[in-house]
């Protein structure tokens, strides 16, 4: 078993982002990062993000609209970033307070700035196999693991567990792709699928995006399987200050053993999304020159 | 065995259509049918598709630019229906001569004229499960054969045989949404799928849209499921006058016994696209009203 290193993965792309960034004249790619509120764990997120991209070179502008801005005023922000030639990408922090329809507002991001690849023309390019649309940040970060860690899907059963938008529909349309790399058979399966275990256990790459904790356990694995687990989940744990423990939607250490590569939770995908966000602000900036 | 009679069920619907289009006071929905050219298939095509519309009340507004038309005259063509408060569903008749970019073409129809679904925003809203959209004639008709069959999708294993843009996706996507009828675990095969019968032979439902003549076997099919064949394939057979036959993506004589339900080549899935195509208009209809 080789676990796969998202940090390590993660830290290569960004210097490599880094490097190519440093060969740009004049003006750097800006991305503009949109919070409203105080949530905590917004906070973190963005910090974490505007930390990056002042690494690599990424100039960001930071904008912190007051927890009760109207869906209108919102849109009225939106617009002017989408019309403001500086900014090449433009990301607004989930979750939005309630009053705010989250969709319509990812959907009113321009598709040219839209480097978090929520808005509907994205998805759709996604299924068209059209190279000028944004993947989103998770989904790109798994295939951006797999291609790093040598895992070609041609050929190979891609069971994906989860039908999210963010996560399991575009995987599945990505894994599906005609390209190098990709060229997968590819099942989405989901919390109304019958007899799980037996479609799991077919998976030569199995990707958990579930949301259960530990979910996946090691009935559901077929020895010699990539396991790539998606899951960011909170359980109890008293020995903890915090009270609590970080795992994923697969119970780790009866699975791990019988894979060939898995990704750990921290360490795997979740450092890639910030990573992959940055790779599409480069993007957004030399598409729109 | 039960077939499913495709003829039989676009007529129902047909007839539902126009009894839902007479209640309509004032101007009726209006369907724009652009043909390029003179192609034999697509004339025949078009002329199906206005005398259907004109069966149950929707007017149809006829354009034929000539074959050397180029794309920027079929852009401002389009752009005009576009604009036209007059029209509400565009059609362009696939194929384009080869001086054209036909993907290029379907984009520029507005996405709320966009009765075809070929629109990257249509294809996104198919992922996003959002009503809004216009799914694809061929899908959209599988989905309203399967329902008017009585088979429910939900807990069902649906394997669908293809990627293409116009079916495959669609109708992995569709199968795949959180809603009645649907809710199905999806496996997406294709020509590069290792060990495709073993696949095949889990599918409760199995959509064979892969294009080529009688592929699908007896071998390749569990006992009771239903079977969905979107092929239609021209195989030489010297006892026709035209020198061919038609034929689906399935090996109907050795598949039909095996099955609970199966749609014929012809008579299944073809007669749904142009009674979908009505639906989507008449739908574009009251969106924009």
């Amino acid at each position: 078993m080789e676990l796969i290193d998202g940090n390590q993965i993660a830290a290569t792309l960004i210097a490599e982002l880094k490097a190519d960034i440093a060969t740009i004249a004049g003006r750097k790619p800006c991305l503009a990062l949109v919070r409203v509120g105080e949530d905590p764990a917004s906070v973190s997120y963005v910090r974490k993000k505007e930390k990056t991209a002042e690494e690599i070179g990424v100039t960001s502008r930071i904008i912190l609209p007051p927890i009760d801005i109207s869906q209108e005023e919102l849109f009225k922000l939106i617009d002017s970033l989408n019309a403001d030639a500086g900014v090449d990408g433009i990301l607004v922090q989930s979750p939005l307070p309630k009053h705010i329809d989250e969709v319509a507002v990812f959907r009113r991001v321009a598709p040219e700035k839209d480097v978090d690849g929520f808005n509907t023309i994205n998805l759709g390019k996604v299924a068209q196999e059209d190279d000028t649309g944004f993947v989103a940040c998770t989904p790109a970060g798994i295939m951006e693991l797999l291609a790093r860690s040598g895992v070609d899907l041609k050929g190979k059963h891609v069971v994906v567990l989860g039908r999210s938008l963010i996560v399991g529909k575009p995987i599945a349309l990505l894994a599906l792709q005609k390209r190098a790399g990709a060229n997968g058979t590819v099942t989405i399966c989901h919390s109304g699928t019958a007899n799980l275990p037996a479609l799991t256990r077919q998976a030569d790459v199995l990707v958990a995006a579930i949301g259960r904790p530990e979910f996946v356990t090691a009935d559901m694995v077929k020895p010699g399987a990539v396991v790539i687990d998606v899951g960011i989940n909170r359980v109890p744990d008293a020995t903890k200050k915090t009270g609590y423990r970080l795992t994923g939607d697969v119970h780790f250490p009866s699975v791990a053993p019988l894979t060939s590569k898995i990704t750990p939770v921290p360490g795997g995908v979740g450092p890639m999304t910030v990573a992959m966000l940055m790779k599409n602000t480069v993007k957004a900036y030399r598409l729109r020159r």
